[in-house]
């Protein structure tokens, strides 16, 4: 999981990139409930395999409170297709599946819920989107989300900055 | 996520004895695969939310090679209900949902899932069973699978003894 880990799985080329812990900002709203903001702790790691590991946790930016958090993989396949299995504290697991593209230099990563599990306490999400920017040391994204009897809405967008890689 | 992070919610009471790290020994088998042991740590923190987030990895017992990882958030509800949702780096995410029991000192947590997701490259698992006992510093668990015509049978059990916590 560090530069002292095993060799880089040759399937990982495409996403070298996205190897560390990045941190910054975020704001999220939706049309159910108040805009807010966010610190964010975005991490992935490898293990000598096919996949990254992801870890997200977000504070509250003022009282450093927990906000959300996920953790699973992104596996990457041949071709750019990719896969990112997710699991969410608020009872809820997902599957999106994408793409990764390189653009002038930059690596952007699509994709979309194709799956998503959730607990009988759980919220109604019914669908994910994401869409992540690398460029360079700078990880973006932006999330929309279908809940309930909304429809794919842009819910987050966050900026961070690499802080160890 | 430690002895120095914040209180504990209320709502995991029950499962106190849980948090920290577990290390020791596995065995699988499977109609369809050959037998084989392993060595495994799992580790259980808590962020002052009702859930515990669950890491676990195995590796094999001589070479030390990354075999499994699983990640995800066991959620604790009223009554005993429980609730599991975990990442496979396989491709796969699960929700569990089950019940929490004590029996002469011991805590016992059952889980079936209720939910299985596969991205389009991921073995084609039909559902998991699991069954963790915590004895004092000991966790023990059993794990039954049910894979594409192979109905639900045994596969995984494990001894793992508290390292930290």
């Amino acid at each position: 999981m560090s530069a002292d880990g095993p060799p880089l799985h040759e399937a990982l080329a495409p996403v070298t990139g996205l190897l560390g812990t990045f941190t910054g900002d975020g704001a999220g709203d939706y049309p159910t409930i108040d805009a807010f903001t966010y610190r964010e702790t975005v991490t992935f790691g490898h293990v000598g395999k096919p996949f990254l590991a992801y870890t997200q946790r977000t504070v509250h930016p003022v009282t450093g409170a927990p906000m959300h958090a996920e953790t699973g993989y992104l596996r990457v396949q041949p071709g750019g297709r990719t896969e990112l299995v997710l699991a969410h504290p608020t009872g809820i697991v997902e599957v999106e599946e994408g793409s990764l593209t390189e653009e002038a230099g930059t690596t952007i990563l699509t994709l979309v819920s194709t799956s998503l599990g959730r607990t009988a306490t759980a919220k109604d999400v019914r669908s994910l989107r994401r869409r992540f920017v690398l460029d360079g040391d700078t990880l973006s994204y932006d999330l929309w989300m279908a809940h309930a009897d909304t429809p794919e809405t842009h819910h987050l967008a966050a900026v961070l900055h690499r802080t160890t890689g």
